[in-house]
């Protein structure tokens, strides 16, 4: 890894944009803004560009307000987060035309290596723990940049729950509570703020779920109407799937969003043994072992059909091949 | 805190009872076990009693097997945990008529420091992280009592989203999970084991939800025809509570469960103002500054009048506090 070489970059020029992937998350936004304080710091000109909505949770974050939503200006190096490829930033356009450094961050296995340097670790829980280890002992970890870095980590191990949850982790967790960091607070920001809408909303997903596969294989739909009747945001969509991925027996859980009314949004979780990454990649998505995601152009119907026969073969494979 | 003294009755004695309160969650049977195991690693007769049924999720437990319902034999000293008086144990003719050493090890604030010797730090995540530190340098933590004491400490901590979060805790589960633990592996089991009836349940208690004092006063209700129609469990109902507590603006959320229709179990939640053990205090429960309980011998309606009134008598009180 391009760990020298990332110092140097840094050392050697004066203006840099931090940006990350489109439909941003707590690891994405956190780890854009803990990167971001850092090189303002230290005297850099930096600027965070997320070419997509904010969440409303996440504008607690300090330096939240100043994300901007389009490039604007020539930067000197640009330091993509949390991203597999360069398309998911949404700004093929612009980043043709750029001919500056590219710095690569990430721990996404599926990474492409597109950076001028590439600094991917598929080992970090998280880009905030990558980050956590490039600032440590070169930039003092203030409040500001540990509630980010805690934010990164908490959101992206679901609060110590997934499997990417490590003991390296869990004392970079104890380092930031150590600057001030509060996990109740952090908490309720990013996990504990219901709106009544996405009650609401809940209920109506719960009675979608339907369960095969002997038990395990469980799906749930969200649809657009669902969305309008409650008045629910996209955001109170996040999480719904574990619903189904916690039933005992499940291995694989699917949801299906409509985003319009031949475009759906596909999710995949696994518990144990099934990669639903492999099953993602079929219909172009992409992800992790025990998260993924995919979009189809079909309405609900069909799509279910298709996704969820392919996830029925792709389950019967694996487990031949687990018991052989 | 007599720690010292604790060591020497160790040292000095050879039987032991270990046990905690009736309605056992996540850290008493782990602080139980945890405990069990370590003397009969530095071979000491160990006798884990539990007067209740263990729930399901907690099976899993290494040593979970070993724990008896009845106090079966006379033992030199009796080890209670996270216990805040002795009538929690379920054991009061049995104890009356016990003349053996009694050790509390505890980390409620409303401790009655009815044991021989006291050890009650109320700045600990839970008992579990306790015995940790009394274990430390003394017996080798192996995988079994480690994966007791990172269950204690995860499920007291509500996976590190309560104020009870402290860097020591997060330390500490991250030498847990150096010896072994895996944090998805404990998360599966005891937060995301959910029933078909579980989810059932959920749907029938959302739609009890209502929303008082400005919305910051939310109460949700379980009865008995709930628990019937669904075939759900006793342990399905836990954290239900959380649905309520988590809205966007609520303070407090109060949870009230039929156990006969003339005797409810009332939970009480808050966020970030409101002393709930306070208000169980009124009824005669108790707890913890965020999270509490009491019972009240009413039917369902009549309790819910006489609860929600003190609760937002007592919310007023501490809001006007606050504000002088």
């Amino acid at each position: 890894m391009d760990i020298t070489a990332f110092y140097d970059i840094v050392e050697n020029n004066d203006s840099f944009m931090i940006t990350s992937h489109i439909a941003p998350d707590g690891d994405s936004i956190g780890s854009v803004l803990a990167m971001t304080l850092a090189l303002l710091k230290i005297g850099k000109k930096a600027f965070p560009v997320i070419n997509d909505v904010i969440p409303k949770k996440y504008r607690f974050l300090p330096g939240s307000n100043l994300i901007a939503k389009e490039i604007a200006r020539k930067y000197d190096a640009i330091i993509v987060l949390d991203s597999g490829d360069i398309e998911r930033l949404g700004f093929s356009k612009e980043l043709n035309e750029y001919s500056g450094l590219i710095v690569n961050i990430d721990h996404h296995k599926s990474n492409v290596s597109f950076g001028d340097i590439n600094i991917v670790d598929s080992g970090a829980s998280s880009v905030g723990e990558i980050i956590y280890r490039l600032l440590e002992g070169k930039v003092e970890i203030d409040y500001g940049i540990a509630l980010n870095l805690y934010t990164s980590i908490v959101t992206d191990t679901g609060s110590m729950k997934y499997s990417n949850t490590t003991a390296k982790s869990l004392k970079i967790l104890a380092e930031l509570v150590d600057k001030g960091v509060k996990p109740d607070y952090v908490s309720r920001q990013v996990f504990e703020k219901r709106s009544l809408s996405s009650l609401s909303l809940l209920k109506l997903v719960l009675d979608t779920l339907e369960i095969t596969a002997d038990g395990k294989l469980a799906s749930l739909n969200i649809t657009k109407d669902m969305m309008e009747v409650t008045g629910a945001m996209d955001e109170d969509t996040d999480g719904i799937i574990n619903y189904a991925r916690e039933i005992d027996g499940v291995e694989v859980a699917v949801i299906f969003k409509e985003s319009e009314k031949s475009l759906i949004k596909v999710g995949f979780r696994s518990n144990e043994w099934v990669d639903v990454r492999k099953i993602a990649e079929v219909f172009n998505g992409g992800g992790h072992l025990r998260a993924a995601g995919c979009n189809i152009k079909y309405p609900l119907e069909k799509a279910r059909e298709i996704v969820l026969n392919t996830v029925k073969m792709h389950m019967a494979e694996e487990y031949r091949e687990r018991c052989n």
